[in-house]
């Protein structure tokens, strides 16, 4: 087991916990009461142990993740006369810790929490960092907060019962690292393809471990996403916008997003194209998506609404080479063109 | 005019501008695009200013400062493309206060934002701490976050327009302070009465300035509500119990609370009748209700609910002399008693 610890601006601390078991849960709770709220499908598979806990089951997915399923859940909480006492548990992938996370910061203007991360995406990439969140109006993370739980679990054993589509959408945000961050890291992927396919615990932690010591150290530097922070959103521009127009999962949409914000950097002279021909051989062979037949205009008007646009201009991360990554604003009327001949 | 500066454990600052005037709004907003969310009454009232501002109007009544009213306004921001380099008004009273902030802490995980504050309540009391948030099914405030705001004016011109009701709720929670932390404050309340019933704005703008110094100083130390915080529910225990049940208005329900916790603070022999006559008889002068007519259950009930319970115990805010607050846990169990005797 691997302890990484986050210091936040605010003067909290979290703890991420990389190859711990989920059954160690009550060695992190406080002697405060517990709630879990915690996916169903999860429930199902390892409720054995979940069912000593007072638990509120969620439907974990997309179109589930608002603020009309936040309600039912604090409905529960008050039924459970649950107080400021009580320590809240999201258990789950990263809908319902971002649901969780996002109740627990708003119920009774915030109850501690920490979090059981059972998917690959959620453990490499979607509890760290303090972000929550609803959707709303098809605008993804439209609601939420910036608050950090004080401990997430990850447990690699648990990865064995993920479908294959959640495990490559996990895949997708660590490449992301890898290519923002850690040139090392992305040729590791390259070579090691196969075991990670095989879901080899040896490789898939320390790929997870990587993953959250880069993001744990982008976000320490900067919490609210006021400038370095923002690297982590690359691919993510189109794949929101892509999310908005398309029931297709985050992990395979910004395995999208990356190709085209790589395609943008080359349209821009920072890369040359063999980049590109690595990065599509290998979402290739881990069979992730790299193309979208959306149409221009719908993903165009998406990403206007999205909320990484400053003003008439769109804050757009493009790659400077494999693990280095760059910002530079892009003019909205420019937008439509690039996403027709690059998307 | 005078500013009161209040640094959180954040790291944010905070700024109380006593007997500012909101015409100079423009002096304190940012360079980003300001919206405004603004109490229809205050905009009919001031629109001549107002109106050369982006804003959203809403109905400020306990009833209607939901979820419904956050989504609504969300709406309009997302009508109005409002990204994340925007910045928040709230103009209004506490409740105004209350929905603004609340939005503008969990749109997109949270824009910066301020307040004019423009009742008496909210200019001594309301604006003030970092509260936030909306009722929820009966229970008042149960969906909130603490954040601070950037500024908040309290123009003391504003309060001539503040219906009589109003502005004696405002009364009740500066009373409420002097009784739990400053007995000259308390005595000069009595004494200069009649000038406060004439709303004179020397005698107000120091009351005011007295009560945001003494809440800042306590919120300084505690942040978040753990400890020395809990003394300013002083009298809102029963308050929020009342309302609850009743339509009766927040700074009513508080004189009423007031009174019966001075009463349980006798009870357990810790002050003596002087303090509860002195209250009565200013009550009566000024026109605070001391007393409730609801039933005890439905009382007890909404009490047991509420959130400043920990586990079988209430925390109850009592008073050891005028200026003086202290704490004790109550059993539930005493509880019902306790409400048919000295409601």
């Amino acid at each position: 087991m691997q302890t990484i610890e986050i210091k936040t601006v605010a003067g909290k601390r979290s703890k991420i916990l990389t190859g711990e078991n989920f059954i160690n849960l009550q060695n992190y709770l406080p002697a405060q009461k517990a709630i879990l709220i915690i996916d169903e499908n999860i429930f199902d598979l390892y409720g054995g142990f979940f069912k000593n806990f007072q638990c509120i089951k969620i439907q974990a997915s997309e179109s589930n993740k608002t603020l009309k399923t936040v309600e039912n859940i604090i409905l529960k909480l008050i039924e459970f006369q649950v107080d400021r006492s009580a320590f809240i548990v999201g258990v789950g992938g990263g809908i319902t810790c971002d649901i969780a996370g996002f109740t627990a910061s708003v119920y009774m203007r915030g109850l501690p929490f920490g979090f059981i991360s059972t998917s690959l995406l959620s453990q490499a990439d979607a509890s760290v960092g303090g972000k929550n969140g609803v959707n709303f109006c098809g605008f993804k993370n439209m609601i939420g907060t910036f608050n950090q739980p004080e401990f997430v679990i990850c447990d690699t054993n648990m990865l064995d019962t993920l479908p294959q589509k959640e495990f490559l959408c996990g895949l997708s945000e660590i490449i992301k690292i890898a290519l923002i961050k850690d040139v090392g890291m992305f040729k590791s992927i390259e070579t090691k393809s196969n075991d990670i396919l095989k879901r080899d615990k040896t490789v898939l932690q320390k790929l997870i471990t990587k993953s959250i010591r880069h993001k744990a150290e982008i976000i320490g530097r900067d919490e609210f996403e006021k400038g370095e922070r923002r690297i982590l959103n690359f691919g993510h521009t189109l794949a929101h916008a892509i999310e908005a127009n398309d029931n297709v999962s985050h992990g395979f949409a910004v395995s999208i997003g990356m190709m085209f914000a790589a395609k943008l950097s080359k349209h821009f002279g920072l890369i040359s194209s063999d980049v590109i021909e690595s990065m599509k051989h290998l979402f290739m062979r881990l069979g992730l998506p790299y193309y979208t037949d959306i149409d221009d205009e719908l993903l165009s008007n998406a990403i206007i609404a999205d909320k990484k646009k400053n003003d008439d201009e769109i804050n757009f991360v493009l790659l400077d080479g494999i693990g280095r990554a760059t910002e530079k604003n892009i003019k909205i009327d420019a937008f439509k063109t690039l996403i027709s001949t690059f998307k």
